[in-house]
């Protein structure tokens, strides 16, 4: 069943199965409870667990950077780093492939009720997503309102539009209604928790 | 120009422009040269600066995969990993985006000089490869014979013909004869040193 949200766009539903009535309220709950305490890049994790197991799509989380300086090699026994250092990350955290499409996303999540902080963000990523973008890439950014449990899949080329706006003297947030106007929300689920690749089926027409 | 190789197969020329005969043979030599002592790594790493600073390509290599064990929070200093071992990675060590399409791939090296070592590559590796071709990403390994500079792509398809031939009681390694037959030597550069962004436009007729 499709529900067209009052903004005209289509409400897209979590990829499992449909639940009877009952289940649908106990799957609620569960949602809500199972989500307490896990994070955005749990849930990701899971979903990219998901699609991979089930060939949906090929996608995954960068390790983090570091920057190594001093390992230590015992006998017998595995290298050990002793001294390194985190590095800022010169891309976005995900990528991977899906329908030969090149997919790329950043996640994020805020505390905030109404709107998102751009300090999320870095210089060096809004410069890799133009170039993702340039080369005909997917990109987007996963947005999370932890409080409300809410989630957005926001396009690139918008998240360039608000960090411009930025760059020119305007605010250095994106307001929740402005999410909500060009963003989609994800409905969570349980399995997969965070169903994006339903927003993108949409967006490029490919389901 | 271009010329066939003796098994019909086009000669990629490398991106940069026509020099002169004079020009040609002091390039080659500073080739040589300048790759003494330089690894895989950072001669694809400058390729891949190439291509991002180029707007050719925005391919990545990927950090090395480590668990944090142990993090010291220093006040009014950046945090120290104290202890940390590395990971092994679950996919491959390099990805990325050109014209749309996702790219992903493999670097190793050998000092033998007439075949390819199957166990330079981990079984999850194998197993990310297939799944990437399953979801049409491009796919193959860039192999180096270090003692005599030379460099090959071969498309992730033909590595898994040896790797199953390997499985099934089979070689294991690639001859050199294989490698020149089923791959595409990359002629080196100055810059960039590792054009292997044209064999991919030859063989996916993109340019």
């Amino acid at each position: 069943m499709i529900i067209n949200y009052p903004n005209g766009k289509k409400y897209i539903q979590s990829q499992s199965t449909n639940p009877s009535p009952e289940e649908k309220i106990k799957k609620q709950k569960n949602t809500a409870y199972s989500n307490r305490g896990m994070t955005l890049e749990e849930d990701l994790n899971e979903t990219n667990s998901y699609y991979l197991d089930r060939k949906i799509a090929v996608i995954h989380k960068k390790p983090t950077p570091v920057q190594i300086v001093n390992v230590d090699y015992p006998r017998r026994s595995a290298a050990v780093i002793k001294e390194a250092y985190f590095k800022q990350a010169s891309t976005t955290d995900y990528n991977g492939v899906y329908k030969g499409m090149y997919i790329d996303f950043e996640a994020k999540e805020t505390k905030f009720s109404t709107s998102f902080p751009l300090k999320n963000f870095h210089e060096h990523q809004i410069v890799h997503m133009k170039a993702v973008l340039d080369q005909n890439g997917i990109c987007f950014v996963i947005l999370r309102f932890s409080t409300e449990e809410e989630v957005y899949l926001l396009e690139a080329s918008h998240l360039l539009s608000f960090w411009e706006r930025m760059i020119n003297g305007g605010r250095k947030s994106i307001t929740k209604e402005e999410i909500t106007e060009f963003g989609y929300r994800i409905p969570l689920g349980l399995h997969p928790r965070i169903d994006y690749i339903k927003v993108i089926d949409y967006l490029y027409k490919l389901s």
